[in-house]
């Protein structure tokens, strides 16, 4: 493994190169660990003009967070003691081996820490590494896919069990947790992010808390999860009713959501614009009337982080790759009615290779539970 | 309620103003709930001269965030579309008012996020309210005392039910996961932090993340966990045997450690340095020869997040005042075989009133489970 990792931090430096940098300090825990391969607390990433350096705050604990590591090109620096910034060490470094530029990531970076890292390093021009590294994150490579396969598998297993419980007279919190708890049994580090569980009024807001409130016959129940499998996230988003026969207004509302969900997934192919994807799914249902209360994106990429570039957005720009995974989750809410949300994360690939492939293969027929 | 938020940004204004900075601007999430009595995603907090301003990035969802809301003295500003910086147009509202200067919180702030502000508001003068928030929230009022206690409760209820079951064979992350669905089946809003479960090798160790491992008869195993209720976060942590008979090592090695946790909660008196509480705890481990790879800190504050000042470790410079909660939770790990925490939350009290009002009260004797 420890070769991925190192021709991901070369990449990086090459770009630091032509930015004029001959040094960075990445900070922001996600890009640690697609640099270095594990992210201890607090640690971060010296690339520096000799050698690569993993600072961390203190000894860290292996058996998690350092899979992968050690890594023969990566040097390993604990700080001595407690309280202790690793940034303001690492800058000492740099600063050490004569850095002239050192560029850091001034979306992540404090002011305060950022006045810190100066003072130790007063001779070295501080240069703004900004989303480098989330730009190396956007295409993920066949180990990464794999292990985003495996996780959206998890979510799968844990949602299909679900269905097969009872669920009326439960509430949205405790199902949140059982689904939680699945997603641990079928071999998952954790969730991917906090599990939304909505009924009735709440079903098909997204990002829902799980509230006390109880699955009521006739009710929309929409549930979104993902596993995270070795730090990579997937999401799924499902939404179901309660009962044996659907209202029409729910079938009419469903029929919608999921048409639009499928021109947003249908639109992923590489060179497409990102906002050509949004538009595809926000289309359909502003041909409904829908246009008011949309959310504002209808997908996002995922990774190391359940949240990360591309935005699928009106407003967003730039283009689709191949193995770009991203989530296609639009959506109708209806204030004091509830809605419909439908949610899947997807690969882009090339036509000749069959098309976006979908990771989350749970039905989106309209299930009555 | 309201007035209490009320009083804390006229207690955090004079403090301002004592600095020069008539107009502030609070991002850091658990300081805004602390003066605006929620925090909804992305929001901050304008203390401006003619009005406080809380700025969200977009139609808060009320159910959970907005409990304490709407206060009559706090305008709410929704930023109308997505994508916006709430901070940035905080600042651009500050200008609006004439602000000669604004506090940022330096140490929350990113260089990125300064820079935009500053971009907005160039003729404002922007200055650092450093830790004023935290400092304000170190002391609590009896109304967030009593959200720590019911905390502690709900805690003691979940940890004392999970003692009752049987242990053997279940492996460290089932027993985390059950007691976090416990938290919640007794009314927590979620765990206080990740819920730490070690067996044989792992117990003792401060935050281990539950990994695979099994109970196995003649383990040490240590527990630690929290609940969040209302916003506020409390923690026990407590060491057990399994099976009939401890073995001496244990027992000496317990006691060894519950001497250290006695002599830290005994010298939880106002007035105390925080040094000397650390002090008390960490004689009693050196003074058995333990002085190697003992934890940073005995204990640290708690309140709308787990880990807050004030920190009570060597070098911590500072006296505790009367109704401030902190833990105590000292330790010893040795490395291959294991070892023992024992950590509870306490509010500082008088003598007058009894001294250090314990809040987590599961029994800290010696059970072979």
């Amino acid at each position: 493994m420890s070769e991925v990792y190192a021709a991901r931090r070369t990449r990086l430096r090459e770009r630091c190169q032509a930015g004029g940098s001959a040094s960075a300090l990445v900070s922001r825990p996600a890009n640690v660990r697609y640099l270095a391969g594990a992210a201890p607390h607090g640690a971060v990433l010296l690339l520096g003009r000799h050698e690569d350096v993993l600072v961390c705050a203190d000894p860290p604990d292996g058996r998690t967070d350092l899979a992968g590591l050690p890594d023969q090109e990566l040097r390993l620096h604990a700080l001595p003691g407690p309280g202790g910034d690793p940034a303001v060490a690492a800058a000492g470094l740099a600063a050490a081996e004569g850095a002239d530029s050192l560029a850091l990531e001034e979306h992540h970076v404090t002011v305060a820490r950022h006045r810190a890292v100066r003072s130790v390093a007063p001779r070295v021009r501080l240069a703004d590494l900004g989303g480098a590294v989330e730009q190396l994150r956007i295409v993920k490579d066949e180990e990464e896919i794999s292990c985003l396969r495996i996780g959206a598998e998890i979510a799968d297993q844990a949602l299909g069990e679900l269905l097969e419980s009872i669920l009326v007279g439960r509430t949205e919190r405790h199902l949140a947790l059982e689904l939680e708890r699945r997603l641990v049994d079928h071999g998952a580090d954790g969730p991917a992010f906090p599990t939304s569980v909505g009924t009735g009024p709440n079903a098909g807001r997204r990002g829902h808390r799980p509230t006390d409130r109880r699955v009521e016959e006739g009710d929309f129940l929409s549930v979104c999860l993902g596993a995270n499998y070795r730090g990579y996230r997937c999401e799924i988003g499902r939404t179901f009713v309660i009962g044996t026969a659907p209202a029409d207004w729910q079938i009419e509302l469903y029929d919608l959501v999921f048409a639009a969900q499928r021109a947003g997934r249908e639109s992923l192919v590489p060179g497409a614009a990102y906002r050509d994807v949004d538009r595809a799914a926000r289309q359909v249902l502003g041909s409904a009337g829908y246009t008011q209360g949309l959310l504002p994106l209808t997908g996002h990429g995922v990774g190391l982080e359940i949240d990360e570039d591309p935005q699928l957005a009106p407003a967003a720009m730039g283009k689709l790759d191949a193995c770009v995974p991203v989530t296609v989750e639009p959506g109708v809410h209806l204030p004091g009615r509830g809605g419909v949300r439908i949610d899947d994360t997807l690969v882009v690939r090339p036509e000749a290779d069959g098309g976006p492939e979908l990771l989350t293969i749970t039905t989106k027929e309209l299930l009555a539970l």
